[in-house]
């Protein structure tokens, strides 16, 4: 199905709109994904966008025309529309010339095999969409299985975390779980002889990060940007790293500590 | 001296509210310091405010009661205002109750010395803020002397800058330059036998980042986010090396990849 919009006041304008504020977004179960290059990402992962909406007057683009014709095989809807009402829709002056509205995944904690890869990435109280989004394109890098969200995060279905993810939202396994259940989820698996290693960057008792016995499946675990990891949930780590810190800093930002972990874990993990 | 200020009028209001704008912090050669830890952070770094704005019926608190003392002592002026000045100076809906006014750093390359570290990083034509803030505070951790920001870079002395780099902007050397300059700059040097190697994260002839030989002082470079490093600048790089890709991305935030790097880096030279 394919339509025109030229309205502001379409109803379809300001429902998708109300996408970008989480609440909206939360309750609709669905998000948009801005850019070409993201649909691109993730198209090839599988993605398909229920609707498509497109600046008209944009040049033609092979990508854009293969989209288009995946989104109306699918049954989904395509919508030409002015410049200004796109840029209305995402809120940038200058908008991409194109956007998709997915729905939202199952981020349930039971939909995550564990088993399929040998890392995997889990944040606490992560408040900065930019680096959950960072955290996926890091985790898509090391081959991690997803990424796992702990108590109250930022939304991974934001613009900016889409954004920062680089298309890895669409490539990781995102689960969304508080801490109380994550626990026994963790601890009650039994794959590979063991249900996971719990690992957490921390200042506490803790052994250097390099040559640490990192085991798979690894759950490399940060913490909120500015209180870390609650001292309970890193006493329930198995084991927990320190990396030098030369200056007066002592911690790293969020992001930048899980991937230099991550590498860690990767290198030895892969060897 | 000692002033309290009533009228959002006023044009020291003006002034200090003209410091978020880039071109006016230039013009200027001040910027904006928000928030008490980060003010404590650069006293303690041996950077005092030329002028201290504070909200007025904030509680008492000897941090604060120091830095006024210190900006007195060095001749700087302390005023007070109104919580809703204080948010127009800082564009921010719930300010912090301090916000400190510094001169901007001498960042040319000439005042950089490097072989006061073994690690300095490069960035060029990184434009976010937050990236290059975060760069900042990576260099505060693994020892690096400072970043040097190449061609057009984000501004280091934005809120978001200096926000990301938590403190490190008074820790680490901050030099700006084209690349035409740094080339000649960074080959006309000679220090501890050599002139420093410069090592790039690349696709292209790269070896494992893993083990690469890496000489002080080592100068880590990362490009733009979204274009990398031009080919030539590459090719001019003593070392290329690359990290593991396992999933459908090639490449990783420009910040991750700094400290990935950062951190092998400062495991070898540090042996």
């Amino acid at each position: 199905m394919r339509k025109h919009i030229s309205g502001f006041s379409n109803p379809t304008v300001k429902y998708l709109r109300s996408l970008r504020e989480k609440k909206l977004r939360k309750r609709a179960g669905q998000f948009l994904v801005e850019g070409l290059r993201l649909l691109e990402d993730a198209r090839v992962s599988g993605y398909v966008p229920r609707t498509l909406v497109m600046a008209e007057g944009r040049d033609p683009h092979p990508l854009i025309e293969g989209l288009e014709r995946e989104v109306a095989g699918a049954g989904g809807e395509v919508i030409t529309t002015t410049p200004d009402i796109l840029s209305k829709i995402t809120g940038k002056s200058n908008a991409q010339s194109v956007v998709g509205v997915f729905d939202e995944f199952d981020t349930s904690l039971g939909a995550v095999d564990r088993s399929g890869a040998k890392i995997w990435l889990v944040a606490q109280d992560l408040r900065d969409p930019g680096n959950l989004g960072t955290m996926l394109r890091t985790g898509d890098a090391v081959g991690a299985g997803g990424l796992i969200l702990i108590d109250d995060c930022a939304d991974p279905f934001s613009a900016e975390a889409v954004r920062a993810s680089m298309g890895a939202l669409f490539t990781q396994k995102l689960a969304r779980a508080r801490w109380d259940d994550f626990v026994p989820w963790l601890r009650g698996g039994e794959t590979r002889g063991g249900s996971g290693q719990l690992v957490a960057a921390s200042l506490r008792d803790a052994v250097p990060y390099r040559g640490a016995d990192y085991q798979a499946p690894c759950f490399i675990m940060v913490g909120n940007e500015s209180q870390g990891l609650p001292e309970a949930y890193e006493a329930e780590c198995d084991l927990r790293v320190t990396m030098p810190m030369k200056g007066r800093a002592d911690s790293l930002n969020a992001a930048v500590a899980g991937a230099v972990l991550a590498y860690e874990v990767l290198d030895k993990l892969d060897a």
